[in-house]
Parts: C-alpha cells; structure tokens; sequence
C-alpha cells in the first residue's frame, strides 16, 4: 500500500471528493482520507439545491462564486458521468419561493426589481404552474437558475472520478493528527497508518475545527443541525423546488420529495431529533393541499458546517504552510463545491487565482475580524 | 407438495398463528395460507401491550376471554421457546394510565374502587418510580397485570411452533376464493395452487370481510389505521408502559419506546401519512420531559380489524357449514390471540366450550343486530 | 370515491402502469389496482436491461416488437420527466457479450455475421474498453443498442404521469375476482371495494394465471424466480453492461453494480435463498479482476411471469369479452414495457394493429398449441 | 455541559460500555466517548457466543477468566433488565461441535477425556437432538455451558444502565488525542469539546493501537475482519449453537440465524465483500439439511482487535501513568465484557485483584515477549 502521496486530503465529503477530483485530473497523486463512509456526514444529508440566487443575499465576491459553481454543474454533468458513470441528477426547473402574508408579498417583489434573473408570479400564475400547492398563496418569487442536485451522486461522481484518473480514497480512516515531519512532508496519523505528503487539505466539514485548534489558527465551526423528511403522494405534482419561511421540498428525480430543514447549533448528534421532525412537520403542512394524507418515507438529519461569518474558509495556512483549507460551507456546500474543487486546485498547482475570492474566503479575515471584534 | 389438510387457515398474522399452533399441537394436519409474509398485517405493527384491564371496559365475558389470554402468555412464554427457540419478550412491569386533567384524576380514582387489581398512585409516587415523566402529570392509575410481548416474535414463535408440530405454512400465497368442492371438502383457490381442506379457518384480519360477502353473511370488517413511532434516548427510563389520552409509551425490551398510535378509519393503505405522524407527535411531546431531544428512529402503520360492534368473530359458519371465523380483534389481537386459538381450536375438534364466550363472540350475534338496528 | 372507470387494470408493475400512462394520455377514465405496493412485483427486482439484441434469437415479430420498444425509451425519457419530475435513468453505452472458451468465440462471432448492428471486439478491444475485467477473456460481442434503465424508476415515472392525466392508482387493493355483471359491466372485487368497468385489464405478472383458470382460459403462467445482488467497488469500472453464461453485471447510474440473476423455476417465494446467492456468486467472481475484494451491498429476488412458449400474452379475451391480457413477459418485461402499453391502448380504442404482433401474442397461438400438443 | 469527570472511557462498544456500568453503579462520575454510534464497531457484528469453552484452549489464567466472565451474565441478565428495561436476550443450550472426517471424530472426543464439562454424542444422538443437521456428521462435542446472547442488546443494557446510575455517554465524539494537562488530570480532545479526566480508559477495540503509539507504547492492534450473515427457514430447527470448521449457526431468539465469521486479516474496511460472503457460504452449506432453500436475510461485518499474542491487553499502563487498556478482546469480547469490567473497575478504585489476571493481561507482558523476540 502506497502511504506517500503530494496531497492528502483529510475528509471525504462533497468538497473534498470535488477537490480530488480537480487534482487527480491534472495528474497530481492525491488520497483521500475518510473516517466513515464517502459523503456520510452533511453531504448525505443535504437536500442539494443549487440555490445561488436564493440562498444569498449580497452580490459579493461570495455570490459571484457560487454563481460561477452553479454554472459549473451544467459542463460537470456530463463529465462525471463519462468518467464514473454515475448521474449526478442535475434538475433544473428553477425555485418558487412562496409569499403568503402581505408583508411577504412585497419583500419579495422588491427583489425582483434588483436582480434581472428574478421574477415575480402572480397567485394565478403560480397555481397554474403548481396546481397542487395550498390555495392561500399570495405569489411567488420566481428563480429560474436554482436547480437540484443529488448530493449522494455528486459527492459518489466525483470520488469515483478521481479514482478514475488515480486517486486513492480511504475509508474507515480518521486522521487524529497532522504533523510536520520534514521540509515539504506533512505526516497524516490514522488508527492503522501513518499517511505522508506535500501538501494537506482540510476539508472534514465541520469536524475540521478541531485541526484549526491543533494548528493554533483562530478559527472555529460550530455544527448547524439540520433535521429532514421525505414523502411520497399521488396527489401532488411540483416541477419546481418550493420555498417558504425556511422550509423548502424539493422534487427529487426519484419521485420522492425532500423537505429540509430544521436549524439546531451546537447539537452534534446526526440522527434527527422528535421535536425537530416535530417543527418541520408544523412548517409545511400549510403549503401544499395534500400534505396530511401523504405518505411519511423516513427521516434523516445532518450537520452544517458553520463559521463565525458564515461564509467558508477556502484558501492557505496563514503562516504560509502548504495546509490548505477547504471548509465552512454551511447551507451550501452542494453548490459550492464545483469551485471549491477549483480553487484549492489553482491554489495547490501555483496557479493564477480570482483575488477577490481569495480575499473573500482567507483565514485572515477571520483573524482580522477577531481582532476588531 | 401436499395439497390436502385438515383444516386450511386463511391469514397468516398472530391470530392464524396461534390457531395452526394449538392444532398441530394436537396432531391435526395444518396449512396456513398467507398472502404476503408471515406477520406483515396488522400484527408486525402492534405495540404489543396486554391491555386487558387498559383497553377493556365492561366486566362482561369479553373481560373474562382477555383476562385468560392475558394468563395463558405467562406459560406460552416457556412453550413457545421450547418448540421455536424465540424468545416472545414477555414483560410484566404493568402500566401506567396518567392523570394530568382534574376531571382525569376524578375518572381514574372511580375506576380503583371498581376493580381489586388497579391502584391509584399519587404525583409523588409516580413521579419517583418514572422520574423522566414530565412534571404535569397529577397521579396515575396502575395497572398491575397488563405487560406487554413483541408481536412480531409471539407470531414468529407460534408460526415455527406449529412447524415444529408439522404445519405447512404457506408465504405469498394469497386466497382468492372458498368453495365447497364436495362434501366435507372446500377448496381454497391460490395464484398458484388450490388446496383442499376439511375445515377452513378465515383469519385474515381486516381483509376478512372479502370472504364474508363471498359466503353472504351479514357481517362486515373496516379498517382502523394505526400510526407508530419508535424513539430512543438515554435521558429517557421508563418501567412501566405510559397511557395517556389515547396515546402510549412502550419501553421495549430492546431500549427503543414504541409510541402509538392514531386512529383513521377507513383508510386501507399500510404506510404511516404525514398527517398522522404529526397529530401523535403533538400528543407524545408533553408526556415526557426530555422528550423533545429524543432521537426518532422509524415510524410505521398497520391495520386494526373493526367490526360492527368492537368485538371479535370468533365462531362458526351461521349455516353449519364447517368454516370458521377469528377476526375483527381490533385493538387487541395480540392479547387475544392465544385464547382465541384454544376456542377455535376446541370448536374445531369438538370438544366442551364456554357457552358465554360462544355467545358473545358468534356471527349471529351481529345478523341479529342488524335485523334489530 | 369514484368506483366506475372505462377501464380497470389489474397489476401495478410496470405492465400494468404502461397501460395506464398510454390510456389516460388519450383521456380515458383508468383505475389501476394493486394487491400491494406499486412496482412491488418482478419490476422493482429487475436489472432494467434493454436487451432486444441480447436477449432475443430469432429475428420475427417478438424481436421487431422489442426493438420498437427499446426505442420508445429514447422519447419516453423526456416525456416521463415532463409530466412526473421522474428520471428514468436511461444509459446507452451497449453490451458486451463475452467469450471465455473457444467455443464461445466462434458462437459469437457468427452472430456478428448475421446481424449488421453487433460487433466483435478482440480481447485487446475489449481490455482497452473495459480496463478491470478479468484478464481471462477472448474477446466480445459488442451490442451498441442494448442499453439499460432503472425500473423502478420507470414503473414509478408511468404511474405517476398517468396520474398526472388522471388516472386512479390503487395501492393494497388485490383483485379476487372478475365477474361481468351486466352487458359492457366487469366488476373487479377486493377486499374493500367492488369496482365497475367496461374493460377489464390482467397485467398481474406471473399472479394473472388464477385469473386465465377463472376465466376458462386454456393458459398457464410459471415463476421463474431470479436472484439478484449489488456490489461497489472504487477498483472496478465498467461503461457497459457485461454478460457472460446468464450472469450479467450492469452499471447502474448510482455507483452500484447489479449483478443477476438466477433461474429457478416454480418458486414463489419472493425472497433470494442461500443456495441461489451463492451460484450467483461462483458465476460471477471470475468476470472482474477485483471482484473478490468487492462490496456485497445487498440481494433481492423477484419472479418472472413465464409462460409455455416463453412469449408474452398480449391481447384480447379470445371470446370477445372486453378483458384484455397483458402478461407473461418474462425476462424482457421492462424492455417491453412501452410498447405493451401503445399496443392494448390501442386494442381498447379500436385503433389500427400490427397484424403480426396480434398473431404473435395472441391468447389463441397458445390454445392452438395445446390441442396440437 | 459537564466536561470533568473521575473518569474518561474512550470507545463506546461492549467493553467500554461494561466498565463504566461497573463504576458508574459505584457512584463514580463517568464519562463514555464514542467516535460513532454505541456498539457501532465490533460489538454489533458479533455473533454473541459465550464460547469460553469453545474457543479457548490452555487451561490457564485467561481461561479461567473467560469462565468467570461466562458465568457473570446469568446475574447481569436479570441486573441490567432491572435498570435498563432491556433484555440481553441470554440462552443458555449448549452447543455441538460437529465431526465429519474421522480425525475430527478422534479430536473431539479426546478433548472429553479432559474437560468433565464436556460431554461426546454419537451421530444418533446428535441426530434425535437437532435433526435438521445434515446426515452427514459422525458425532459432535457436546458443550452445554456454551451459550450465547445478544451483543447489540448486551452493550445498550450496559449503556443504559450506566446512564442509570449517572454515567454520561456522548456518541459523534471521536477522541483524537490524550495529554496529561495538569497532575492528576488527563484532557480528551474531540472535535468539539476537550474533556478532563483523572483516569482514562482505553477501550475503543481494533482502534486503540493508534493510542498505544501515541503514548509510546510497544504494542500493536490488527484487525482480523469478520463477515457474518443471517438466515431464515421454517425448515430448519436448532436448539444449540453448532459450529464446524471454523463456521457457526447460531439460533437467534428472534427466529434468526447467524452465520459466522470469516477471518480476513489487516482489512479495515467495515462492509462485507464479495469474496468473503462467498467463502462463507461455502461453508455452511453442507452443515444444514436443508440449507440451499434457507433465506438470506442479510449480510455484515465487524474487526476484531487482535494483539500480537491472542490474549487481551487488561490493565495499566506500564509507566504508572492513570492510563488504563481493555482491548484486543479479538474473538472473545461478548463473553469477556463482564469480567473486563469488574476489573478495571477494581484496578481504579484500588481494590484487590487477581494477580493471576494482571499477570496475564498486562502490557508488560507484551514488551517482555517484544525483547525477548
Ligand atoms: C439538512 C441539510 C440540508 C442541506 N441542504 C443543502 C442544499 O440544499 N444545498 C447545498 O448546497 N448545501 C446543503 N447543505 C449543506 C451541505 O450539505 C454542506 O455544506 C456540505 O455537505 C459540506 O460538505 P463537506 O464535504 O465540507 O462536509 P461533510 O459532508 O460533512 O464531509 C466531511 C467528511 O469528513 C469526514 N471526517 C470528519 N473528521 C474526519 C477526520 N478527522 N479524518 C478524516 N475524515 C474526517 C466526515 O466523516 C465527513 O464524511 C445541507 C446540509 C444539511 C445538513
Ligand atoms: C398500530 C397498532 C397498534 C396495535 N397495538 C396493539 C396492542 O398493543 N395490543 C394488542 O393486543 N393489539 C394491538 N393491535 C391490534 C392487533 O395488531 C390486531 O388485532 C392483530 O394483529 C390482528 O391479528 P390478525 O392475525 O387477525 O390480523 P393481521 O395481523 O392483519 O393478519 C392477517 C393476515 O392475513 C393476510 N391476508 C389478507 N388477505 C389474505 C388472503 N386473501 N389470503 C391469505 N392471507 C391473507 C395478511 O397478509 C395478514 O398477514 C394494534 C394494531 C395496530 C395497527
Ligand atoms: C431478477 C430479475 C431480473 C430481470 N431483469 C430484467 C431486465 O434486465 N430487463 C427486462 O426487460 N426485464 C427483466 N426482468 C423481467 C421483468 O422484471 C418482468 O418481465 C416485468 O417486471 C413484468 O412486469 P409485470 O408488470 O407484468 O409484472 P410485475 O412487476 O410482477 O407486476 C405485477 C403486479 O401485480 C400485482 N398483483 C398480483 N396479483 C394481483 C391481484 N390479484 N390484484 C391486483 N394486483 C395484483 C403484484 O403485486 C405486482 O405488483 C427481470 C426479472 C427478474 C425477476
Ligand atoms: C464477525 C464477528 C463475530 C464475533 N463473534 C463473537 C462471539 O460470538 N462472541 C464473542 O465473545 N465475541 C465475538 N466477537 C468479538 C467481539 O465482537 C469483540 O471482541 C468485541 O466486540 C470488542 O469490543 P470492544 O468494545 O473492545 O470493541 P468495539 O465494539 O469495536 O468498540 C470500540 C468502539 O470504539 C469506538 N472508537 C474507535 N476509535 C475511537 C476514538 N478515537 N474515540 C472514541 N471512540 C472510538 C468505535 O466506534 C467503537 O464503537 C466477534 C467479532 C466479529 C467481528
């Protein structure tokens, strides 16, 4: 067994699969270190909306990328699937996000009016397109570039891809400790193996704030728990991906629909909880007409990695370390995940880089902000 | 394959089960024929409480069936382990039926003078034997003698213990029709094999009522949909089964608590709505006080039998003819079950009967009803 | 609840649901009724192969029929997403037949002689094509045109886009008997419920041969039950599906490889046994290099509908009664599906026939036989 | 959230899960840390045979232990159920050793001539006892004190008795690394809280290797993969476990049966393959009568710890540090849960010990046999 590689990625969720993935492809030997199953923790769990427009609030450096990842999906689709041939099940029907109190109905109006890719439908409209929602809708904000994903598929593509192209993928392997133990040699320590590379990516989700402590960087992730459920019904129809006061069903290309998802800090417990399956069913009950008589398939939950901003860490050790970061995606990893691949590649090979990113996602803004703070 | 029986027994739930297994027991040859798998009716979904003294109300020869089918568990226990190596989970901690409404207090305490075996406990009482019961509660009725089994593995046991006595039993082998091909021979028709009997048994749980319009009797079956929870924790001990206003906590002897369960009728599908996982959350969340943090584990459904009047068929063909009929068990078919074998048993063979419980349980009983109602 | 419907379908796999779609697309009133759950049968256990090619000999009516299907999946795939958000998970990469012993490379590479569509790749064709299969192989048939779907995703797509026209879909409803109860009235009882219809449908799968006895129909349907498991492996790629000694191992669009199946013949149980999983697994450990150290994820089985010739019965009651058959499609009952569901459409509706297919599948062909016989 | 405790276990399976029953039930504060899910390592895998007679050889100090330990769950059985409400699920029938080939025949029964508890049968016997056995065997060794329970609900007992007597038990809480922070006080980092702790526990099974190396300890944990599976049959009666070759067939209370275990050494990977199903599959066939028709139910499997010389590694660490081992429990760790218990327990709260015991289990031993070597 090979222990020697010039990356090792410690994490084998979605972003760490993508940046596989992106490395493997250039021919750069990479491993992938992973302490359970491929995409066992958030990525699993999440309900892969590639919801750019509707998750993001600023038109900043941030959503400027997760514009660009968003697009990426569409070129990835197919070049997965040639490589692994796994379907990623890219849908993209767009996202109806619902007003259904006056107050609601003017906010979202008032989007529309600063972003071109944004509509606003009428209650009509909206009921003729989705016959099966609740009849007390007022309108919906109509968001033609939010698609769905399957996150399983995605993160499964991307690490069998990178396979393809050479990369080993460990499973049932966490790493306890990352150490220097040599010029250009970090040492990776695992239950059974000591693992020995160049470079080192972080990108074990929420988990990664306990290597930001070892490392002594001021950073930390608190996990956002997000409890969900699919179900099943004859009676209802949706071709687009509904959203309302947080709560969101998706139609998934397998004829079940996701509806995610609760928001629970500080709980690092993965399994779903009664009270929080308890509020996402109170939430969308009301949204569609038949929701009580549908059939409850199962619940799951998973946990978001989150920042002290909100926004991810992507970018380089801040002491100048080949240590790179790739973590913090929070709500939207799924859609993040095309560029995150990117961009830790370009960072890893010396190659040119989008400034404004960089700065967006470094590890010292974090310092800086702790500093003021 | 032997085509040819005794006595051919339609449904292969808890009460077919027990019914094959008194007879083989007695030497009789015996064919179960079960449409889908072996317990996957209502019998997989029950709780398993033997809620004799809980569920009944009258101190009328129904109490007296119950209360003996109740005992017989307390040999069938051993039995049933000696013939098929499962192991039923007997429990016998008894239950609690809580009191949080003044009025409940008031109901409750009428019910101890009424009965020797029940006992009013106070809130202090309660609260020390069951210290994770939510603070609300006022007292409780106790209920000494109503345990609870694990039905999957009493129809399990009773299913390999007539096997063991040489019952044929028959997975996936629906019964479509009963005909009377000779005398002294009925032929039940299958997809794919007809089987001959001497005496047939109709124990099919709610799909019964099939059979009684194909031999035109006035008796008909509706289902009561029955919706379940299972959950987990480890803030949560309870000895006792919990009862409160329809709903109940059972602490199996596994470590999950299995909480039932709704009431819908009318509705013939197997699988739990949102609707009805939702209203039992609602009733199960203020019983408990950490119930909220609890880990929800699966949810499930099944079918109670319901007949006319509440009770059970348990009895002959109104014309003499030699099929006989054990359904409509409703809420309590696993607390039956046992006593219902032994009466079918004995009316099959002939010997002596409890003329109270002939009566009470006959098919006549309902035609003369209905001329009445 | 409407109980009076143009036209009833007895069976809800994948046949049955074909029907539906086709029908209720034209505006026919349609009800569907299912003992169990929707697919539940042969569908759901079904490696969804598309192998007119591989699978037929002979180049008559039942080979054109399959090829005229195989291509209705190309249409279908858009169509089902447009009115089901269902995404059937049609791959087109072909099929490889392989040659291990001398004697199959000549079987094959005379077929290639005869038919323009298929092709013979040299063992270094193959190994380029397909890197990790085991370094035993001779060489292979290529069929370019035998692609594969996933059929569950099919049956549930057809079910769900018929209920978009309209159509009425039953589930834990089995049909006990058929009776005419007056001139252009059937009426289909189930334990429930008696439904009224001017056209009856028997697309039960292998469970249709009861209805072909109560019918007087000189017809019989036998299970062939087939075993199946899926594996995964980061080592193993494949683009297309494999075939070797009536083992095959198909790609499917999740990662997973489906492996079947296995024949036994007149065995109802519908779930895999000891001795048919482990000659499962003799067959197919010498096809990969690596399949040893692969996954074992999980076995099923499921029961093909076969009848005396091996064709399937497509076609109208032979006395003229408006009970229509729709079965017997044994191995190739997904590949068949579409035009199964075009060709009683359009009995039903009088439309214009294939005079060679009606031949073909005629319940008459059969009866024929049986007096020669 | 109290994050100090008297002491801190690291591994919540069967044997970390006993040790903090026994202490918490002494009023110590106790502290379990559990990377996964309790029992979520080897602990759920196993078969759950107390086989001290049938897998240990000498009659030495680790015997001795093994039967002790044996012993110990006939009190603990109805102990736990009193605190935890959860069954273990004990049966207590024996087992056979079968002998097919003739020498198997002479081994066995010279065993006899040495151990009183052993009993030989003759193949009648054998026969009349567990007649679905194949016809094949000559004679088995009959061990009666060889029971067996049921892992899963032996180390959730544990737990949640534990939890009974005030013992804290967080799963999703990997332990990546211990440093002695002050005298007296050991800190447990996690990825989300640091614990603190006078003593620690090592008890975290295969896994723990990576702690002996990062506390200089010369010892080492390899896994020895174990894959198993589970079938039904109403043809097949067993009342004792039997076991040949390697191979056993456990008779479950549940109507289950467990096959086990194949021995694959150094894979860390969790899930069963292909290849070693296979050989499982192969063994067992020719055990059963009727075997080939039996359904597979599912198939799993789990790493046993095993240390250089067989024997667990029970007691402190070498150097006096607060640091205690109870790993490497390989085969045997379902039957030496309770007796391992009982000893760290007694080894930190300073109470008499069996030095015969100490002797054997230490980790002294190890280094001695290292140098020695
Ligand atoms: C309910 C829910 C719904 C969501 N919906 C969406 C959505 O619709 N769209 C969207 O874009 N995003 C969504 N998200 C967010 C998205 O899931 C995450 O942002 C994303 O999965 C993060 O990916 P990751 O690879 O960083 O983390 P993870 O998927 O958590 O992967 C981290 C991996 O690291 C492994 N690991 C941990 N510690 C170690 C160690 N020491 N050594 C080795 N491996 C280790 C873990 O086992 C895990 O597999 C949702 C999240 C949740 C919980
Ligand atoms: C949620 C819930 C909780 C419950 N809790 C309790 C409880 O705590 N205590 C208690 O005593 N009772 C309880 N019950 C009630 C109890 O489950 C039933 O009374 C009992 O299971 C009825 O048993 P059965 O054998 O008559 O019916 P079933 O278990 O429904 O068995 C009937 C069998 O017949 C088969 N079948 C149907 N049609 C045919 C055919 N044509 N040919 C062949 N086979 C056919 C079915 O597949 C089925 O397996 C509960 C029920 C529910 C739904
Ligand atoms: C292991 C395996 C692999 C296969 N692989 C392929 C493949 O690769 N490609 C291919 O083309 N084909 C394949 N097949 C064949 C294919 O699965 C079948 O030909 C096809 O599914 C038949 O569909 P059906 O709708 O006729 O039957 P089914 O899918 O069996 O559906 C019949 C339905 O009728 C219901 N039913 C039964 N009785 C009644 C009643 N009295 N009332 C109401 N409903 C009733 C059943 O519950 C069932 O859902 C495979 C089959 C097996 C078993
Ligand atoms: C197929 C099979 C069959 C067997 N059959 C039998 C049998 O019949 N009888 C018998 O007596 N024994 C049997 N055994 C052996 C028995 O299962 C083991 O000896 C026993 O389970 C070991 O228990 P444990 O608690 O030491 O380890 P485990 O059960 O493996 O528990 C260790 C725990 O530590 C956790 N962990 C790992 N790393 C960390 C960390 N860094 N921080 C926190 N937690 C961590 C793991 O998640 C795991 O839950 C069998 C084993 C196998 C695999």
């Amino acid at each position: 067994m090979n222990k020697h590689f010039d990356v090792g990625i410690i994490g084998g969720g979605v972003i760490g699969q993508s940046i596989a993935y992106q490395l493997a492809k250039e021919g750069v030997s990479v491993v992938v270190l992973e302490s359970q199953k491929i995409g066992s923790g958030a990525t699993n769990a999440a309900a892969g909306m590639l919801g750019a427009n509707s998750e993001l609030e600023a038109n900043d450096a941030f959503f400027q990328f997760a514009k660009e990842s968003q697009r990426l999906y569409h070129t990835l689709s197919n070049e997965l699937f040639e490589y692994s041939q796994i379907n990623i099940q890219l849908v993209d029907n767009g996202m109806y996000k619902l007003a259904i109190k006056d107050d609601e109905v003017e906010a979202l109006q008032q989007l529309v009016k600063h972003h071109s890719s944004l509509q606003w439908h009428s209650r009509e409209v909206v009921l003729e397109n989705e016959p099966t929602l609740s009849m007390g809708i007022k309108g919906a904000l109509y968001i033609p570039e939010d698609g769905h994903v399957s996150p399983t598929h995605v993160c499964a593509a991307f690490s069998k891809s990178a396979n393809y192209f050479g990369a080993s993928i460990f499973e049932n392997t966490p790493v306890h400790t990352i150490e220097k133990t040599a010029a250009n040699e970090y040492t990776l320590s695992t239950p059974h193996t000591e693992f020995t590379c160049k470079h080192v990516v972080i990108a074990n989700g929420v988990w990664s704030g306990y290597f930001f402590k070892q490392l002594g960087i001021n950073g930390s992730l608190k996990p956002v728990k997000g409890e969900c459920l699919a179900f099943q019904s004859s009676d209802i129809h949706l071709e687009k991906t509904i959203f309302y006061d947080h709560c969101y069903i998706v139609p998934k290309g397998d004829g079940r629909f996701v509806v995610g998802a609760s928001m629970v800090e500080n709980d690092w417990n993965t399994l779903p909880t009664i009270g929080g399956i308890h509020s996402l069913l109170e939430k969308v009950t009301p949204i569609l007409a038949n929701m009580e008589s549908a059939t409850l398939l199962h619940t799951w939950a998973g946990l978001r990695p989150q920042t002290d901003d909100g926004k991810p860490y992507i970018g380089q050790h801040p002491d100048g370390e080949s240590i790179y970061f790739a973590t913090g995606h929070y709500r939207n990893g799924i859609l993040l995940a095309p560029q995150t691949g990117i961009m830790i590649r370009d960072l890893i090979l010396g190659r040119e880089q989008n400034e404004e990113y960089v700065e967006a996602f470094s590890l010292k803004r974090k310092l800086a902000q702790k500093v003021r703070g």
